[in-house]
This record gives C-alpha cells, structure tokens and sequence, in this order.
C-alpha cells in the first residue's frame, strides 16, 4: 500500500532523491565504493559539496555576500551559536516567541549580551503571530522562527523592521522565496524540507562577522567553516549529498516559487476542509496558518484514535499532534504531493459521513 | 573489479552493512517508508538508538556508570567539550601530543583551564609514541589521542599512570579491548572504525561531570544529552542506524577481541611486507606502528605516481598518504579483510620485481 508521509520531522523526501541515494550508497558515481566510504576529499565529494553550497545561493538567490555552510548540531546549536558569534556581551538583541523554539533560542541567547523578548504568543499557547511590537533601534538584530512546526505558525512575510534579521527557518527553508539580504543569518536543521537529519543549513553575511571580542572555540566561529568551505572537519557527508540531491529536485520542479505555489495549494485543500468538515476545527488564527504544518483538532477529542486508525488504513502516516498539543498534525513539506492531501481529505469527509 | 578501500576516513564499512543500509533506504522494517523520513521518535527509531547504546555498551564491557551518546560534531567538538564539561578554569589537565589531532586539542582545552603539554614527539615529525614523562598529581585528567590516523602511530596500552584518562580514540575505537574504568571519557568520530561521517561517539563516567562551574550552553553539556538519551534534539538518524548495524558486525564476528586478532595479522603481513621489500621503508618506530593506518614510503619518491597507478589497477583505493606527510598510507579497519592486504603486498612484490 502507498504511504502518505505527515510526520513533522525527520520528514517526508522526495521519492527520485530516495532511490537515488539507495544507488549511491551501493555505488557512488561507479567508484564501485558507497558514497559512505569515501573519502570527503576525493574530488567526488567535493563535487557534491560544491553542487550544495551553488545550489542553496541560487535557490534562494543570495547576494554575493552571503556565505553557505553546511555544519552539524541542529537549529539546537545555531540558538547559541548565532548569539556567540554576533551580539557582544554589553549589546541588545531583540527576539519574537512564537513557541518551544524561539523559547529555547531565548534562553540559550541571554548567556552572551542582553536578550528583549519583544513580544510573544505565549498568552495563547503560541497559536497566534504576534504583530505588535517595539524594536530598541540599539539592537543588532531580531531573531524570529519563521514557522513554528509544533503550533503550526507561520510569518506570512519577514517582520517589518530596519534591524538586520537572524531567522530560525528549519521548517520552511526553500519553501517559498525569501528576501535573504534583510537577514544576517538564517538557520535550519536540514530535516524537514531540506533534506534527512544529520546537518544545519547556515546561510550568513559574511561582513556581519568578527565583530565579538569573547573566545569562541575553533568550531563554534563561522570563520573557521567559510574558510574551509565546511571541510574543517569530516562533514557529515550522506547527510549534505541528500540535501544537494534534494536541492536539485526543488530545482528541477521549477525552484522556489513553484514549491510556493504547490504549498499554498495543498494548503488551501486541507484548510478548506478543516473549516468546511464540522467535526474538525484548525487550532491557529486564519491569517498566520502554516503552509507546512496544518494544525487540527477533533470538537470530540474521544473520537481521536478512531481518526487516527481509519486515516492509518488509508496509507497516512505521522498525524498525530506533537505531544505538547494534542490533536493532529499534517506536515506538508515540498515533497508531499497534492494527492496525499487528497487522500487525507477524503478520510475527513468520509469521517463526517460515518460520525457526523 | 573488486575494490579494495585503504581511505583513512571517512573508510571502509563491511558490505553486509552496505547493502543493509541500502535496503533501509528505500523500505525501513516494512514501513513502507525510508529510514531518512521517519520521526526519530517513532518506536522503530527509538529501537535502534537503544541497540546502539547497547551495543556499545557490551562491546567494550564498559561499567554502569558510564553513558553512551551518540553526538556530532566530530572529534573537534570534542576538543573544546572535553575541557569546557571537566576542566574548572584553576585546574590543570596533562596531554600527551601525538600529532595533528593532539595538537588542536591542546589548543581548544587550553581556554577551559591549564594545560600540561607533557611529551611530544614533534622532534621527531610524530613518528613515534613518547613514553618517558612527569603528570602532575594534581592534574584532573591526562589526554592522549589513541591512534594517529595521518603519522600512524598508535599507543599499543593506555598510558600508565593514575591520572584519570581521557581518549580520542577515533581511528581505533571496537578495533581492540580496552579497560573503560581507566578512562573517564572516550571519544570517536565514527567516520573510520564505527560508521559513516556524521555522528560522534561519547563514553563518559557520569559521576565525573558536574563539576566545573562555568556556564555550558544546553547542547554542549553532556547532561543534556544523557538526560534524553542523546535525543534532546533530533539526532543524525541514518549515520547512528549504520553505526548500529556495524556494531552489530563486531559483535557477530566476535566482538572487539576477534577483531584485535584480524587486525594483527593484517597489520603483521603488510608490515612484513614493507621491511622485506627493498624498495620501501616504514615511517614509524617499530614499536609504535599503528594496527589500522600503515604508513610507508619508497625509498626512491620518485616511483610514487607509479606505484599508486598500479595498485590503482589492482583494485587498491585510498592510499595516497596525508597531504601533510606523503607517501602512503593503507587504512586497514575492522571491516578491511585480509585478501585486500594480501592484494596490496601482492603489488608490492610485482613493483620490486619490475623495479628492484
């Protein structure tokens, strides 16, 4: 039976980068060796390097400035790394909460300079954007999480401000067109749209750099990793080779603004009938759903397991809300085509027709 | 052809596991879904970290009291982790320079506390273990890198003293026994004796942490990660499901002390080989030859590009030594048989014939 792939994360890759990969680890590019036991400096890895670092500029089309990294340690990492490597211990960072992430990169922040939490949803169990908001023109930066994957959040657009921007976007990354050079640095663990989990995408300034006196230790400065071109160390090599496989796909498909076009589609269907079906209601304010994780309820919470074992039958998989809301979530990253949606929106409809 | 892989990491991975991963990759356990796009919270998932763990765990017969995570970052990481998580800033710890990987350990430590560089064999370009030295009672820990994957040298015993231990044991790590209960922290990228590139190896005495008083950002405290069993975050999935699966090899061909064995009669034949054959010289005190990376050279460099093209024709991948030191290095890990020694040695013997 075909399997409809909702989990949030590690995520649902398109099928020609899975088989594709399958081939490469038996044997890469007929070396008669699997690309997992080669070395990352022969000229093949180094290729697939190369190929992921001018993919992501052009994806994204990223101003000659900027710098592609590809490191290890998740957004996780990046919440301290970011602040070690831009706000001096005496300067002022502005930060949006939008839920558990922005929470984390708060608090992992204030260690090195001064950290205003500017507005939060908190009051609403984050299940709103906060709009509202006053930015100290001291700051060196505002820090937001572009889509929250557990409330099912997202900024429509970049917020509206002179501050140079420093963006959490492990789960919309290449999802839509970004305009990179409002941001100093924008972040995101590879595994919800970018590729399997196993690297951090970096995408920084480099002219914002070096402007810190602390220690960073040699693997945590950005510095070491653009002079190396993120060979400093062993990288994680299957990891960045399905992320540029990935790449290429979205590529291929027409780039960024065709994975737009089909997100906004597939998310208009699922909505529609969240709103229309009423058994069901959608947990977020209309105006800041996410296009990549569809957040939804039961009005009759007991009917939850049965839910969910009629749409496992129909081949979906991952629904289940993240444990710290409950409920049903549906991730629609780029690889979900629109007739995984409508397989799911066809179990919603049948569900009304048996418990309606 | 066959293809025999000498590369020095990331290396050579037993085929079973290969082919294993591949199949993996496109179905993992029937779930009709690849192992690089499910939750690393699902129970199939979960059920691999709690073998790896395990696993280790058993291989290295390692005490209760130590915790096995599986991390990224590499070796680097662990550079500055080690000394960041148990180093108090007035506190002295010892290290033993054994080349490139002890030298930027030493570098990265030395901003936790103070560092004793106690022996060195710099004089001697790295080719040999240092074995006379003095450790400060006081230190908290003495530090020595295992094996020298680019001079190939290796400590044949842990060094003798009553200092705890700590080991980057990255090139050697399930090639050997080794007394864990010495050791208050082991580490190892994978990448060479454990699985593919992107995951770290920890084996730490938990009894030891906690007691430094800086402040440890969340990711890098190695609480963190044993609190949640190395899932605070989402972990590198697919390079911790191929670790697991060469574990397991270890342990189905007779744990780490069928793998010593294997290992020297490799190491025994090739370096044989090379102090007969005229025409070659180790680069290492006898003594200190390492039992994974044999490092050698012609005696005329001249016949270099020759002797890699020939070896190249028999199948022979990987050889060419370390940028920083030339030559040849045969990378000979648990997963290398002994036919891709006798292949190498066989091309040895025909190059003295037509060149001696």
């Amino acid at each position: 039976m075909k399997k409809y792939n909702f989990f949030a994360g590690p995520a649902i890759l398109p099928k020609s980068v899975i088989m594709k990969t399958a081939e490469s680890i038996t044997d890469f590019e007929g070396m008669g060796l699997s690309i997992m036991e080669i070395s990352h400096r022969s000229k093949q890895f180094v290729g697939v390097m190369d190929k992921a670092i001018s993919l992501a500029k052009e994806l994204l089309n990223a101003p000659d400035n900027y710098e592609v990294l590809f490191l290890t340690g998740g957004a996780s990492s990046q919440f301290y790394m970011t602040a070690m490597n831009l706000l001096g211990q005496n300067q002022k960072a502005a930060y949006i909460n939008t839920g558990s992430w922005s929470t984390k990169a708060i608090k992992e922040a204030q260690h090195f300079g001064q950290v205003d939490e500017i507005a939060s949803s908190k009051d609403q169990n984050f299940n709103y954007i906060p709009k509202d908001y006053n930015i100290d023109p001291e700051a060196k930066y505002l820090h937001y999480t572009s889509n929250n994957t557990i409330f099912g959040t997202q900024f429509q657009n970049a917020p509206e401000t002179d501050i140079p921007l420093v963006a959490d976007m492990s789960s919309d990354i290449f999802s839509r067109p970004i305009d990179v050079k409002r941001h100093v640095l924008i972040y995101a663990g590879a595994q919800k749209n970018m590729g399997p989990a196993g690297t951090t995408f970096v995408m920084v300034d480099k002219n914002a750099l070096g402007k810190v006196n602390r220690h960073i230790p040699t693997m945590l400065d950005y510095h070491t990793h653009i002079a190396k071109g993120s060979m400093f160390n062993t990288p994680p090599v299957l990891p960045i080779y399905v992320s540029m496989l990935t790449m290429q796909w979205v590529k291929d498909h027409g780039g960024v603004t065709a994975m737009e076009k089909k997100n906004t589609e597939k998310s208009e269907l699922l909505y529609s009938e969240i709103d229309r079906n009423g058994l069901f209601v959608g947990n977020v304010s209309a105006e800041d759903r996410s296009k990549m994780n569809v957040c939804f309820s039961l009005h009759n919470t007991e009917l939850e397991k049965e839910f969910l074992a009629i749409s496992k039958e129909a081949g979906c998989e991952g629904l289940p809300g993240h444990r710290s809301v409950g409920g049903f979530r549906a991730s629609i990253y780029n690889a979900m085509d629109i007739e995984g949606v409508q397989v799911l929106v066809e179990v919603m409809k049948e569900f009304e027709r048996t418990h309606g």
